[in-house]
């Protein structure tokens, strides 16, 4: 596992749990707790067929590979840098049995993968084109603004590629949650389980983590929320616990 | 005011704020904190046209033309029972200058009262048909289930009735929340603030909240939730703030 290439620009950070590692850029598009948190929302997945769309560095599908032994995890990432970046990821953990990266864009990936996966995992950019974000770094700006894939291209291709009864567990921010079940809605997700987070126990959710349902019957649930930090500044127990061994 | 009709099966109430007075039925339907948390939300409506779709026994348009001085509210409700009652406890109130009661079907009331409204209000039956809720009694199944109005039909009647920028208010139960969304967006109203509402601050949210606004901009706010009752079953003081002069 030591032979894998590590260039000057990135840095191995270790995800604290299962000894995981992950290949990071430096300069660039890194990984955040909302990634980590989608990981572990992702649940019955075991000995199952999954997509991860715009997989990045690779951490969430390198986190539920470990955690929820699914059968095979298609990641796909249209950047080749870090397409590139995320297939030595796979190599330096050992689980090039179980996840796959493909080289592709995300409104066509469904003729490389075909169809009737059992879930499809997304923590997409999050910010519509033209709302003002700088571009610092343009692999940055692809994994957080909707320059190659908008919210509603994302949802259609999930529909594709899942199973009737299938999942799609995203991640996104809150002001958008309408936006989300409309699209879900109108390919034919139904959504079905909600998460907000919450940066502090006294603010109110930025974030929200959604499981919709292709063909699933109405009805809502709401979620206990997720609070990151603490009044301290510290993760909370229910944060800190997904770092496992990370914590005392 | 006391020359006010009040029938054997009826009862006055005291809403606990600016002496107000509510007709309810002592065998039929009767109001719930909802409509209170709902009239309460509604803002900006100072000088301005109000519709409430569905007003039952009136609660919501009293307290509104109490606290907010609108300059008119038309109140829609389909059942005679409960249209003669509510005009009644506007009587009682003197408030006929500003809340008119129309017995109407909520679907075509547009007919009657025309558009150009700047905001509509409704506390709805929140309980499809079919879904096995026994009818104990006909005025109340029909407060309570989507006998004579679904809110389909209902947000589509709210868009006619508003005028562009104007604002639907609505108290419905979360497991909906997909549903409103998209019947909203549907009919051009954008959902633009949603506050949820928790019976205890361990729960999670049963109701919810919502602000929609017609032709508005994409983006949802969360606001603060409101929890009904303290660990020790009473009202938290966000709530019996509410009732006005009832508390310390």
């Amino acid at each position: 596992m030591t032979d894998t290439v590590i260039y000057p620009n990135e840095k191995i950070e270790d995800l604290q749990v299962g000894g995981l590692k992950i290949i990071q850029q430096t300069d660039g598009y890194r990984f955040t707790t909302d990634a980590v948190l989608l990981a572990n929302f992702v649940k019955e997945v075991k000995g199952k067929k999954v997509v991860e769309l715009g997989s990045g560095s690779a951490v969430i599908s390198t986190l539920i590979a470990y955690k929820s032994k699914p059968k095979s995890i298609a990641a796909v990432e249209i950047q080749p840098s870090l397409y590139e970046m995320s297939k030595r990821t796979v190599e330096l953990n050992g689980q090039g049995d179980t996840v796959k990266i493909f080289n592709s864009d995300i409104k066509t990936c469904h003729e490389i993968l075909g169809g009737n996966y059992d879930a499809v995992v997304s923590n997409p950019p999050y910010i519509k084109v033209g709302s003002g974000l700088p571009i610092e770094n343009e692999t940055k700006a692809i994994a957080r603004q909707e320059i190659k894939i908008t919210l509603s291209e994302l949802i259609e291709t999930a529909s594709k590629l899942l199973t009737s009864k299938g999942s799609l567990y995203l991640v996104h921010q809150t002001e958008r949650l309408s936006e989300i079940f409309c699209e879900m809605t109108k390919n034919k997700i139904e959504p079905k389980e909600i998460c907000f987070i919450r940066p502090r126990i006294n603010q109110t959710p930025n974030l929200v983590l959604i499981r919709g349902r292709k063909n699933g019957g109405l009805g809502l649930k709401i979620l206990p929320d997720i609070v990151i930090f603490d009044d301290n500044g510290k993760y909370t127990k229910t944060v800190s616990d997904l770092y496992g061994e990370r914590n005392d």
